[in-house]
């Protein structure tokens, strides 16, 4: 390992020209509901399926990036992205969609930022000249992929977490004169498993690889908590973020409470009965291209830490006795310097 | 899109240091039982499934490709890893067991070559020392994911394919001054979808993703199959090699069939029954690591093209009805010029 470890710097300082995000209604209706590029009125989108459904609202918010900035989808060179479906088919029926370069990608709710950095790299290392770096999640798809079809009604668990219908894309560029934030630096994430067996309390299997990665984003990036505006994790749920900052002080990091936002625990109203809150690829993907990135634009936040985190579970892992391993990647996103 | 289409090129040329390849028994009786580093008596790896087992297998197999050169899995920067079953499970429970920085990645059966693109550019870009490179694929349980449960003793079809029980790994770096192959350019995959919708059809799915891949590939580096001592396809098996050389006569593309090889039409004797031939993320994984690599390397080979072919289903698509969309990535590996 070199001395920075699993830290990677990006010297180019590659710009996130555009971003777009689409949530359905439960999440139109929560905390960052006004936020969203669009709030679908239903879940299937016109479609078949669930499946489909999430796949065609992936592929809408691909194009609705490029759109943004007078770009149509063609002109983007690469696409990046997963999603939690078997066999990510989310993405890969987007991608035959959109007609764009392809890379799938599998990182459970943490895709997004994988994403994010290996996109950053197609593009600081001159590879191509942009590149669309996306995730999504879907309840309904999701229930059933992971734990039971809808129609069992199942009684959740006060731990269990929703999983959000959402997406979001951002255009990484290098040429850009005009950028919403720039992506600067970022650390890979390794598979941490503490032997959570629980499908239905995935913030407790996912809080140690968060708190593995930001220790060593600190470590490899020689920063600390006060360097960013903001510290914002993938999707722990309140159970989970609670478990982090435990976790924390254990590691002697004493991150302030207001600095370290969850958008899982963020995004739905209490009254929404999600639980322990949301969860899902298009989550941490949503809430930083509807809010965060925002924010960045405005020069209310110089510069975060945004740490997508996911748990590697399988149906069949979890019927073969297997823990729930969790891994988390994080991006640095800061403001341009002059605005 | 640049003037270079899909295509990259790695201006270091990273080098391929070590490679290893793992494969099952009857594998091993195959054409190139011989090559394989070992050949595994048993396909359960003494776990508790099928699953846990090719995970064992894809984790073997990175160590040993480490080993071989004296190094020890710690010192690997990355590991960038997919395979067949849902949600990677293969893959992510190597990258727990291997402790190594990881990237999870979803190409079906061309995920080799989709890792060994991402991996080139991690080195090439400079933000890693080396990535280790990997996928693989296990018989009983890509049948038990994308079709019927082995234990119903389903008839198999003619046009079916053998999932090959195989893994192989590359270590590709920069600073090596000992190398096997370098890495000196690729062609990103885009989604191809000709509308075949039988599961046991597989290279008639991929046929069509394979013939845009290799057009795009010479026209994105402006060479001809003259530029190569060998083109070698993934996974298409002999009906879809068949196919492809139709397609890509189509294509005013007469490659001589000498120098086309298939992994998967290659892998298996006729009289072991397996019908339209091998197939699985780990067949070309582990053909390139025995075979192609190796003849590079003694330089019977000097410049090769691989092209790493996917089948872009999931049991949950198909029984929706849909088609089966086709992937395929290339790369370009060439011997040293002073050996």
């Amino acid at each position: 390992m070199t001395e920075s470890g699993r830290s990677i710097f990006f010297s180019s300082k590659p710009s996130i020209s555009a971003c777009a995000s689409i949530a359905g209604p439960k999440e139109g209706k929560g905390r960052f509901g006004d936020l969203f590029d669009i709030v679908l009125e239903e879940d299937l989108l016109g479609q078949i399926s669930w499946e489909m459904g999430e796949s065609e609202m992936l592929r809408r918010t691909a194009e609705l990036c490029c759109k943004k900035i007078g770009l149509s989808i063609s002109d983007a060179e690469a696409f990046l992205s997963g999603d939690l479906n078997n066999q990510i088919i989310a993405s890969t029926f987007a991608a035959r969609a959109l007609e764009v370069p392809f890379f799938g990608l599998y990182g459970a709710c943490s895709t997004f930022v994988e994403s994010l950095l290996l996109g950053a790299m197609l593009v600081d290392g001159g590879y191509r000249k942009n590149a669309l770096c996306a995730a999504s999640s879907h309840f309904c798809t999701a229930e059933r992929q992971f734990r039971y079809p809808l129609e069992l009604g199942t009684q959740r668990p006060p731990s269990a977490q929703w999983t959000a219908t959402a997406a979001g894309a951002v255009l990484v560029s290098h040429s850009s004169a005009k950028s919403i934030a720039r992506i600067t630096a970022g650390t890979i994430g390794k598979v941490v498993d503490r032997h959570i067996k629980d499908a239905n309390h995935m913030g407790a299997a996912m809080a140690p690889a968060v708190c593995d990665t930001i220790c060593a984003h600190f470590k490899g990036t020689n920063t600390t908590h006060k360097d960013y505006d903001l510290i914002a994790t993938g999707d722990l749920g309140w159970i989970g973020k609670n478990i982090l900052m435990e976790l924390l002080k254990e590691h002697d990091l004493q991150i302030p409470d207001e600095k370290l936002i969850d958008c899982g625990a963020s995004m739905y109203y209490a009254e929404q009965d999600t639980h322990a809150g949301g969860s899902g690829a298009g989550c941490i993907a949503a809430v930083t291209c509807a809010k965060l990135l925002r924010e960045i634009e405005d020069s209310r936040l110089k510069r975060i830490l945004i740490v997508g985190s996911g748990a590697l579970l399988s149906w069949t892992s979890s019927q073969q006795g297997e823990s729930i391993p969790g891994i988390a990647y994080a991006a640095v996103l800061e403001g341009e310097p002059n605005e």
